[in-house]
């Protein structure tokens, strides 16, 4: 049996949220609904702009941990914060809710990350993340001792962004299958999508077991606008492709099946930040209990349908209420 | 004219919220409801026992002045932080909303003040507050730049319990006096009343011309378990008194009339912190708009009720909309 049920690997990232108007996007000239890339100055212009805040643990990786751990299943966490303030609160955070995450935060360079993530009236968010710290992860920072004993390493395709972390994550994949755990990945964002297209699409055909997306990451993948064009095309390319759709749910794809999976209902979408993380939370518990696969994609869906009704992409509620 | 509508003088503190059982105070000998002080050291250990938190900023009275600029008025802030992350998020999220808050962050000494929010399934709020870089706040920080030009200067009873607060506040008060401004005060908490009741009721007989309370801190005050009786003391020592009695509503006194308005109605209670101070905010603009005492109340209890239904106590949605 393996030590831990998933160790993820990602950014460390706080978020610092705030509600906007869609104008404010436009004057920006930042994409509604994507992650930008931001050096430390822009960062900085961009929240002195910024309303109201409220701070959050965030990182798409580290959040779906946060909502594995909020199931009941035990997991570890590869990222980097520095010993600053915000290093300080992510790490509490993570450790807060169980989730194993003893690296040792680094004493030197740039600041713990931190993610502005903008909601307009919609529920929309849009993020400008400041990398920070997470530029510094790479080979030295994968733990034989924690992936070789995780039974799914789950990575985001976000770290293709950090600096090192192209290799440290091809070193934890051959890790991994070294020892025949399995590997989740996600695709992270349509934008971080074309940036590394070529890697992620190898990554898909020959080393990921469990792909997680949303319909706009696998349109931008296979470089259609026609939803069931890529999703043929993902068929039979890795074993395993959960691709949510928002209020029409997750379609859950196999060599042999293709499952369509309502939404759970939501009272009242206050921000969508962690949709998809909590989704793959739950998706991710149920592969950990070995249920069929539209059942993990049920509790994907109410993961995911909780994080929306509240802002921040950590669950303010206990989740394991949720696996019925 | 006045340049200012209010100028606010309080601690300067970011919240770290999270919710936790009535156990878990039980345990670590912590009173329901109340704020206590610690140290650096007892707040790190508190904090380290704390499920998931969100971080929001805080501080009474500068709760009070972001609400009153949400409802448009005119503000400025005199109160302390350390140049680190969380006095970076305080001082943005002051100037975000509209406060003039240019007070240098110091440099050195304590970090920036954090209070750590453990909210019960009650949606009552107990709070444990580490003053940090607010016990630097002297006599040299009153500038009459601000106090002088202040239609109303406010203060926290909680800033009795900052190292160099009292002389500052005298300084303060006798400023404002001194150019025939108003002076606002609130009792803050019941402890806090216990720690400084003997200045307390020298300030409110001799120099303050509005008070905030709640009906448990005028009890300590005039050491009474009966409202009527703690009312009768208070009628007469300051010209307006306006107490806050939660789903109560709040009791406007005056030497010559008593006047008790209803609670505004509130979907769901989430979290109270903030209750108070948003009352202020709310009774304040009235003031200023030169309202009819009943009126200010009404504003006060919806403003009350508007940030107990959210996470935090600064709002996350404007606040003018209230005033109708």
């Amino acid at each position: 049996m393996s030590k831990f049920d998933v160790c993820g690997i990602g950014n460390a990232i706080v978020d610092i949220l705030s509600f906007t108007e869609e104008a404010f996007l436009a004057e920006q000239g930042i994409a509604k609904g994507s992650m930008q890339l931001v050096d430390e100055t822009r960062s900085a212009q961009l929240y002195e702009k910024l309303g109201q805040t409220t701070e959050c643990s965030g990182g798409s990786v580290a959040n779906s941990l946060a909502g594995l751990a909020g199931l009941g299943a035990r997991t570890c966490f590869i990222g980097k914060v520095k010993g600053d303030q915000l290093g300080t609160i992510f790490t509490h955070d993570m450790r807060s809710v169980g989730v194993h995450f003893d690296m040792p935060p680094v004493t030197e360079g740039p600041a713990t990350a931190n993610c502005l993530v903008m909601v307009t009236p919609d529920a929309q968010r849009t993020m400008a993340t400041f990398l920070g710290a997470c530029g510094s992860v790479s080979e030295a920072d994968i733990d034989p001792f924690l992936v070789e004993r995780s039974a799914i390493t789950y990575i985001e395709g976000y770290l293709w962004d950090a600096e090192h972390a192209k290799a440290a994550i091809r070193k934890a994949i051959a890790m991994a299958r070294g020892v025949r755990k399995r590997v989740a990945f996600t695709l992270s964002d349509t934008f971080c999508v074309e940036r590394h297209r070529a890697d992620f699409l190898q990554l898909i055909n020959e080393e990921i077991d469990i792909l997680f997306a949303n319909e706009a990451e696998i349109k931008a993948l296979y470089q259609t606008d026609d939803f069931d064009a890529a999703l043929a095309k993902l068929r039979g390319a890795c074993p395993v492709a959960a691709i949510t759709r928002s209020e029409k749910g997750s379609v859950v794809l196999t060599k042999d099946d293709v499952e369509e999976v309502p939404a759970a209902s939501v009272p009242e979408v206050v921000d969508t930040t962690g949709a998809g993380d909590l989704y793959a939370s739950g998706f991710l518990f149920g592969i950990v209990q070995e249920w069929d696969l539209p059942y993990c994609a049920v509790l994907g869906n109410r993961c995911a349908g909780k994080i929306i009704g509240q802002l921040g992409a950590r669950s303010n509620e206990p989740l394991a209420q949720l696996v019925a």
